[in-house]
């Protein structure tokens, strides 16, 4: 069954949300009577496809539909989640909400992207109250998991519930936050630094530049991985957080920060951190900066995932989620056929500098089909689990032409010989549909008891396939390729 | 000339200092009376010894000396540069920069690492004020690049600008503040966070664990690269910055945060947060969290390394800086050996369900050590931007032995043959320092004109290079294992 959205107003966290709901699947309804909305949606929407993908190692799923409604009725009658992205104003936050409930069903979930109000204020002289929330996103939606879900006394518990399994299928992070209050959690964090650094610019002490250098290479770096506690927790040695607290806390007396105190937002003080502004990011476009926050983005979170830690671990849950949505591998027909072992896309991690996928992902690629053999045949999970497995001690591939971001790839597996020790398999992986071959990957490997590190022979049970598999592919051609050395044949 | 620094006091932050310091070539006296300080410091040391050479491309020099002096005179006499890192009591400081000063070289550059008191306080009563100054740095030290420099009215101009090229020349990146203020300026935005966050765990609204996520899943991940001011920029859009302030300025008034008021830090309070602290993080040793946090900041700068972005662009400075230090290897290597194309680790990422190296990650390091040869060679980025590069054609991977997590992996390439359009190259993969060989990679490539797709001749520079490697490894045995192929040898 199809998944229903509808996204209402379409600016920079409109059009984030409607990017990450698309490339998870779900059909989107729009509804922005702005002039120029679609453009500006279409170009967030850019931007989500060149890097959200890049943070998975399992393909996404087929895009779902986006739909341009000329009315909020047409946008929001079948949706089964209803997100309101405009304006930060209570009044027309609560005109739309009242225009919007006359249409939608009464069990669709409507979110708040709000970033100030509770969800009291909210659901004040709603028809349905139960069914308004907030679910206060980070931008780039599309990239950043964290997202603020606040609810009432008026929001059910199911409803909920519901909330975080739709967020999380979407591959975000949603923090519960304990109790209504004024901008959730971190916006006032947001706001205390902000207040503060207006100061330091409005008395000279910094430029905007410098301010941000000051986040940057320093704490900024600690943040993106741990946050404020548990740094705090490594500087304060094995003595822990009481004895930090303890010797940190005086500190907080003095009269450092002129946090309560506003500036006066004159015309002066807005043109002097525009100009600022200018000096230090003006050589970029808007466009320019977006792509290289992104890429950025993508790299600082795929580190984590390689060290399964922070987001990491959330992208890792993120992608064991989109293999189990995903239909199996293709039926594996008992002709003397080489089998199919593998199909997938090309991923934009997988690129290199030449703009190709980069040659040491075609044995990525091999080794999952390697890996689906073996489980084909026997040796899986639980099969490993009790000590057996191969290993790979020979790979002879070669690369016969390139393949570009996205394009689909299939492998397919040809056993060449087999004994009680030994299996010897050919793949060829392949460009889809056009079955144009990429590269040939031929592979040795030896049984192995897995606790004494040393070959042994494969039960009789994966002995028994191989030997199935191989009456029927000793009738095939032996593969072009197989068996050669490489050397300089001029 | 060797290079001499006095540390005193050796705690997180003198240790870091130490580190910084020593793994740059400088000498390093120490002074610290507590005691384990020695043990303190070899942990700081061991910490910056894996994770700081990780974030160059070239060698570091060769580590300086560590002295542990029993006295302050002994640490000081001869210094360049002594660094002051002892508890944040004014008086305390006072007393160690005036014994400090009966000892040191008039000429001497005293840092202080006090993170709240500015130049003018320090110095106040003392015989020399004017070769006081702050540098306050950011733990871990030896990671973090962001130091800040404040001077007073009686610092030199001249004073300043050794200060700068110390810290840069040891691969930091100073921030001149340009006026005295209480807590410098990053300081004054943990503050305001801190303080926030406090307030928000005693009321409940979160809990230590929460706001760490409410940062890390967020906007912690944009500020380890851009920080507020730019990140804002891009949430403005085209409209620019004044706009984005105007819309953003008037919630300011609003009543959201409670920063000037200071939660009383009582027993209960302490404990909670100690408590929730434990929750969160206690599964970890603070030395195992030191690591994860290491080994993350190494990954995160690296990544904006490979994007010349941040603090990737200072790092790529600092690399310029240790080569232009460094004994320029000869471009050709004067004897025959295979030359030493990749040194590093087995990373976590790369770990298979067998608890080894997984083979796809053996190709992962061969492909590396082959881009490292054709870089040496002159197929660097400019070469490639100019539209040439090789291309494999061909791989053969030999699985000798298993490579397990953190082992450190050095390969070895010798050129086989060459000719205009081809080159043949044998990589050795092995475990160090023992020297076991984990594996062989044999790879042909060819010269491609990247705007056509077709093979074309090298560049005279590179076949100049190729032929004058292909002299000497001519001289040495063939492989064993080259030009061999995959096959059954029962």
């Amino acid at each position: 069954m199809r998944k229903q959205a509808a996204c209402i107003g379409g600016g920079v966290i409109g059009g984030g949300w409607i990017a990450r709901f698309i490339l998870n699947g779900w059909d989107v309804n729009v509804f922005d009577p702005q002039p120029g909305a679609a453009e500006k949606i279409q170009q967030v929407l850019d931007n989500a496809r060149r890097s959200l993908p890049a943070l998975a190692d399992v393909a996404m799923p087929s895009e779902g539909k986006l739909c341009y409604c000329d009315t909020l009725e047409q946008a929001v009658e079948n949706a089964q989640w209803i997100q309101e992205s405009v304006p930060e104003r209570l009044a027309l936050k609560h005109s739309v909400f009242k225009e919007l409930q006359r249409y939608c069903k009464s069990d669709a979930i409507i979110g708040s992207s709000t970033s100030g109000f509770t969800p009291s204020q909210l659901q004040k002289n709603s028809v349905n109250p139960g069914q308004i929330f907030v679910a206060h996103p980070f931008n780039p939606v599309y990239l950043l998991p964290l997202v603020e879900v606040v609810a009432s006394v008026d929001n059910s518990v199911d409803l909920a519930q519901q909330v975080l399994q739709v967020l999380t299928d979407i591959g975000m992070s949603p923090l519960l936050v304990r109790r209504e209050i004024d901008a959730h959690i971190a916006d006032r964090l947001l706001e205390a630094v902000w207040r503060e650094a207006l100061w330091l610019i409005k008395d000279d002490v910094a430029t905007t530049e410098e301010i941000d250098d000051a986040i940057r290479f320093g704490f900024g770096l600690r943040w993106a991985q741990m946050g404020l506690f548990e740094t705090y927790r490594i500087a304060g040695g094995e003595a822990g957080m009481a004895h930090f607290i303890a010797q940190f806390g005086p500190a907080l007396q003095w009269p450092w920060t002129k946090l309560m105190d506003v500036p006066e937002l004159t015309d002066d003080l807005i043109e002097k951190i525009a100009s600022q502004s200018d000096r230090q990011s003006g050589a970029y476009s808007i466009r320019q900066l977006e792509r290289i926050r992104d890429d950025n983005l993508v790299g600082i979170m795929r580190v984590q995932k390689a060290h399964n830690w922070g987001v990491g671990k959330l992208l890792k849950a993120y992608d064991q989620q989109l293999l189990a949505a995903q239909p199996q591998p293709a039926v594996i027909p008992s002709n003397a056929e080489p089998l199919i072992m593998y199909e997938g896309r090309v991923l934009p991690a997988w690129i290199d500098y030449n703009g190709h996928m980069n040659e040491s992902h075609y044995l990525t690629v091999l080794s999952a089909a390697t890996d689906n053999f073996m489980a084909y045949v026997g040796v899986d999970e639980d099969y490993i689990a009790k000590g057996g497995s191969y290993f790979t001690v020979e790979t002879h591939i070669r690369h016969l032409a390139e393949a570009s971001l996205n394009e689909e790839l299939q492998v397919t597996t040809q056993l060449i010989s087999c004994d009680r020790k030994r299996m010897h398999l050919f793949h060829r992986l392949m460009h889809m549909p056009s079955g144009k071959l990429l590269a040939t990957g031929e592979h040795m490997l030896l049984h192995m008891d897995l606790n004494s590190a040393k070959t042994c022979f494969a039960s009789e049970d994966v002995q028994g396939r191989l030997e199935k598999i191989f009456d029927l592919h000793v009738l095939l051609d032996k593969p072009q390729g197989v068996g050669s050395a490489i050397g300089v044949r001029s």
